[in-house]
């Protein structure tokens, strides 16, 4: 018997030092390989046994890195990473209405959001971000810019009541989100969420017809919920209840729900929530640089809610950066809730990639490094002299080593950014189209 | 008349893209340049001005990049950053008793203080910091590391009641303290504070002396002030006051007094600390890990009282980054007091650089560009694609950039780090002697 025919060919075997498989949860292994085939992950075995039993067509040794599955950013706004800095330390009343929303309402094209989408994709990239969930305008000019980049996208298909540059009203929003959803099925890097806005811009009948929708089509509906103590003011004043109450009565809270922000919540709410089974996209940077407030997310993680991280937009972040979110949801539920034991590193890793795929439904194929998941993957370097000692990678992860750290990004087994180089992304080229919107943003002043 | 002969020659002229020079306050200016000679800031002018004033035996061009004061890191422990990550997401008191402590009082030697200072100045570097404001045991130890890296300190004279490895009793601190002092008395870079540790580890009889020894020397007080709720209960159980009463009777409050921390205020403490001129190391990343607490900074503020930037040490941090301090100090006051133009970009620049020179007495030395002070200087690129659009260069440096953006960090005029590299430290000599004390380390576990 020839026990080598025996030994299967698989396309790739990466040894680091550490591998931080997401599950099991809270460990961390040593000597220990990740075999990848045909963009799944085939096998996590030691590294010795994993020399015996496949020959791999290529070999990546890591010393001194930690492989862990790719990060999942649970809300974004892609699109408007041309907004960067656009007008920072403002009210968030004057920011909307005599900033971004002038910007939008004069700028807002294919091109805009195609360009920005696309720098938004090497960003997200060089931060081992491998799936992002989006909201914005034109998801179809998104849906190019984030096929040629590589990466894994749930595309919101906005719902508002007001005119844009996109669509006339909440049928023609929906009518075209749904025919780009038609166009865009047979992508199996894309899928697709419904993305009404938020309370304040979405009538009761639209809500009514997107849980009617979301049941239909089996898709999770990504909704900005209780951002600002305004939003709850004024639902009160128009509606007689809290936003998340309406949402009861209407049928929106179920295990389909992405709430984006959630930082305003009472007990009772945040017992709604878990009741419902609903998940929480936490944005703290955003939430901050934005003055809402301070989501009490160890009390949301005592009930037993599951949240991902977003990064929101680059215009109130201002970097797509979940190594970030990471190290400011961990610091900001300890400092307001005054204790340094809530939500350890193990917990923000796990919000940064399970949890969010578990959100977007998308838990059975990302999120962890379970054989028979797609291999998305990202590689940080823990051996950079700044980062020493280390005693413990999970914690370097999340309070030491930063985005600048990461090295190699892989989305279903295939490498799309090594040394803050994207595979995929032209950067050269993405500069001119970012100069030329820049020079447009700045040679109209917003009046 | 030969005009030539008049030129004046001078060692350095830099002609960044943008300069902020923190005074006068608020702006930012391109096409100027910086003059160096002998040290010292000789003038800062529109660029082709300076071409015809001056001869530059060295030019240097940085397109892309804003020059601004070297950043000043008001709280420190450097010599522990061989325990960075050492324990982490633990209540206070049990990493106090059951980790830090033990740790160092087992390990606690000069080898261990200058090794770990070694690496804070050359981290420091890395992230455009030129001074620090010190507080840890053997500063004589740290003061070797200091010279070493070129870097500008002010080391704190510990004093505790209760004895170390370094000193048996708060009179025998002191002494030690002040031969210390005397000893590197003739160091330009190098200068001195009074670092009581904490109103619980610290004597009436002992703050007295302080008080008067600082008066007598004229140097600062450094201290750890209202960090924890259970500090100030504490003070009212022994003391019947809490602490900032205790020491405004003992005569502690004043223009000499850096209050590390000051998480705890309540309305009449604030004005308290700002009627006697007292400055306020805010560390918010170190507050928020140690599950301490939010500073009410817009209030601290908005009384106009003096506050700099402080990392803390590496075990509670893990980053010894003030882009990190300026970024969290931001969004953390506009979060938490629910208003989104709460402390600009600008006024966290200034934090970082002259509020901080100010807090230590260095202000006429250091801390903006101003022709007669220090050329302690930092430039940082804002010109890699991950960070575009730019639209406002302080709000990019504070909200998009990082440390990892720094290219070059001069004091008085001398080039110590560029592109990662600090020029005078032997970074595989440092590895090897963190390597020691990362086994010993791990080795002896700490029952």
């Amino acid at each position: 018997m020839n026990i080598a025919n025996a030994t299967p060919i698989i396309d790739l075997l990466i040894h680091p030092e550490w591998i931080i498989p997401i599950e099991p949860a809270g460990i961390t292994l040593t000597d220990h390989a990740l075999a990848v085939h045909d963009g799944r992950i085939v096998g996590l075995l030691p590294y010795r046994e994993a020399l015996q039993r496949y020959q791999a067509r290529e070999k990546i040794e890591l010393p001194g890195q930690v492989l862990l599955p790719g990060l999942v950013n649970l809300h974004a706004h892609a699109g408007m990473t041309l907004l960067r800095g656009y007008a920072d330390d403002l009210p968030l009343m004057t920011w909307l209405n005599e900033h971004i929303w002038p910007a939008e309402a004069r700028h807002l094209s294919p091109d805009f959001v195609r360009t920005g989408t696309l720098l938004a994709c090497a960003e997200m990239l060089r931060g081992g971000i491998t799936t992002f969930n989006d909201m914005y305008f034109f998801p179809d000019a998104a849906a190019e810019a984030v096929q040629q980049s590589g990466m894994r996208a749930v595309l919101g298909l906005p719902v508002l009541e007001f005119p844009t540059r996109y669509a006339a009203d909440a049928d023609d929003y929906l009518s075209k989100g749904l025919a780009i959803r038609d166009t865009l099925s047979d992508n199996p890097l894309l899928s697709f969420c419904l993305a009404p806005h938020a309370p304040y811009t979405v009538s009761d009948r639209s809500f009514e017809k997107i849980a009617m929708l979301a049941a239909q089509l089996e898709i999770p509906i990504h909704l900005h919920l209780h951002e600002t103590r305004h939003e709850i003011t004024e639902s009160i004043r128009q509606h007689g209840v809290r936003p998340i109450e309406r949402l009861n009565k209407l049928g929106l809270l179920g295990p389909q729900l992405i709430a984006v922000h959630a930082v305003h919540l009472d007990a009772a709410e945040i017992d709604l929530l878990g009741h419902h089974g609903c998940h929480i996209a936490h944005c703290p940077t955003s939430n901050l640089k934005l003055g809402s407030g301070i989501t009490p997310l160890a009390a949301i993680h005592a009930r037993g809610i599951n949240f991902g991280l977003g990064t929101d937009s680059a215009a109130s972040n201002n970097r797509l950066d979940l190594f970030q979110e990471m190290r400011q949801a961990a610091l900001l539920a300890k400092g307001s809730s005054e204790d340094a034991a809530a939500l350890n590193a193990h917990a923000m890793l796990a919000a940064a990639t399970l949890n969010g795929a578990r959100a977007l439904g998308l838990d059975g194929q990302i999120g962890s490094l379970r054989p028979g998941k797609a291999a998305d993957l990202c590689a940080v370097r823990l051996d950079d002299w700044l980062l020493q000692p280390c005693f413990d990678p999970a914690s370097h992860l999340v309070y030491a080593a930063g985005r600048e750290h990461v090295t190699h990004t892989w989305i279903a087994g295939k490498l799309q950014h090594k040394e803050s180089i994207p595979i995929h992304i032209d950067v050269s080229q993405l500069l001119t189209g970012i100069r030329m919107w820049h020079t447009r943003l700045t040679a109209l002043p917003v009046t």
